[in-house]
């Protein structure tokens, strides 16, 4: 099965602005890009990057250097579809900023998927962060609450949706609040590594949980 | 098995002030109480409420009336942790507040109970939103990051603790970012009825979810 990871190179999670710098979350970014590579490598598969550009070398030094990546320019939604209309059989499609995510997650997304079907993962919010589309003429929309056009769409054209229940899929790390779900729950991580060499730790107020940062 | 749903009877979703008037927010959270009680009974358990007064009786006239509840006054620690100290064999204890709970989630939840251990399941921002403890020692402490708090107290007592990665079971409802899920996820739900009969609809902003209120 084809397994794609998007990843915008230029400019990612931009809603960390005021907490990363811009060189900061390109850093970032690719840590979690690590994560989830990581992930599907030990699951048992071979994802290939699905980038908005091309990466510098040294920016991908400690990404595995045998994962394809393909540039397609355009915005997430045609770069998505342009892959699912040329495959030839299930392509699923993995977000890059799901740091949380482990083997098993992704094995129980994988083992759902039927022929015909489509597999979808929701994450906070709305948003969809994973998928496994079985079927040919299955298309994404990821702007808005893409969870229910993703339903309404496999509907549409006969493909029965499912969703897998995951705490870790859902989890994807857009703003500052999500920060603390990658110290809580995956300390070893990638993710996790880089913000405590950032001096991010958690911080417990008033019995509720964020994230500080040490001055340098 | 035991399975134990604490409620706050008074002033009870206090960060949802602002959103909902105080009255409101009792009946909204009424209404959660009651989908986790509809989860646990579909999946074959007798709930108890473990509350902190007594219920008026028309305040209850839309929960089943067969379901016992115990008034403890305490905080939400001591009234669990005397069930705990209590209990001749295992004990769950779910929130109330989790109205995207379905019997898939909680069956897998139980299911993952095994003799001397403890299963956890972590909320957003390191809360334990559900567990089953299986092994008499085990207390809770539910300020702060208590996932955290439970791990170590788990481990401590040589009950391996075990977690349940479930994005139902991990969404508690809180503060009004968080009402989007209801409506995105449990539509049929008491919580979502509750939410629309109320004027709240989702709305999409910036392809972003978040929720709006009609006027009456």
């Amino acid at each position: 099965m084809r397994v794609v990871v998007p990843f915008a190179v230029d400019r990612p999670k931009t809603r960390l602005a005021g907490f990363l710098d811009p060189e900061e979350r390109l850093d970032f970014a690719r840590a979690m890009l690590g994560d989830v590579l990581d992930g599907l490598e030990e699951a048992g598969y071979d994802p290939e990057v699905l980038a908005t550009a091309s990466f510098d070398t040294d920016r991908r030094s400690d990404l595995d250097p045998s994962v394809p990546v393909r540039v397609d320019e355009r915005a997430l939604t045609p770069a998505v579809n342009a892959v699912l209309e040329r495959a030839s059989g299930p392509v699923a499609v993995v977000m890059a900023d799901l740091p949380l995510v482990t083997p098993a997650a992704l094995s129980r997304l994988f083992a759902a998927r039927s022929a015909g079907a489509v597999v979808l993962a929701p994450g906070r919010g709305g948003g969809t962060n994973a998928l496994v589309s079985s079927h040919p003429d299955f298309r994404v929309d990821y702007h808005g609450a893409s969870m229910l056009d993703h339903e309404r769409g496999a509907n549409a054209i006969g493909a029965r949706p499912r969703t897998i229940d995951s705490f870790r899929l859902a989890a994807d790390i857009d703003e500052p609040a999500d920060l603390p779900e990658i110290l809580l729950h995956a300390g070893e991580s990638r993710a996790a590594r880089w913000l405590r060499r950032a001096g991010v730790s958690l911080s417990i107020t008033d019995g509720r949980v964020g994230v500080a940062r040490s001055p340098e």
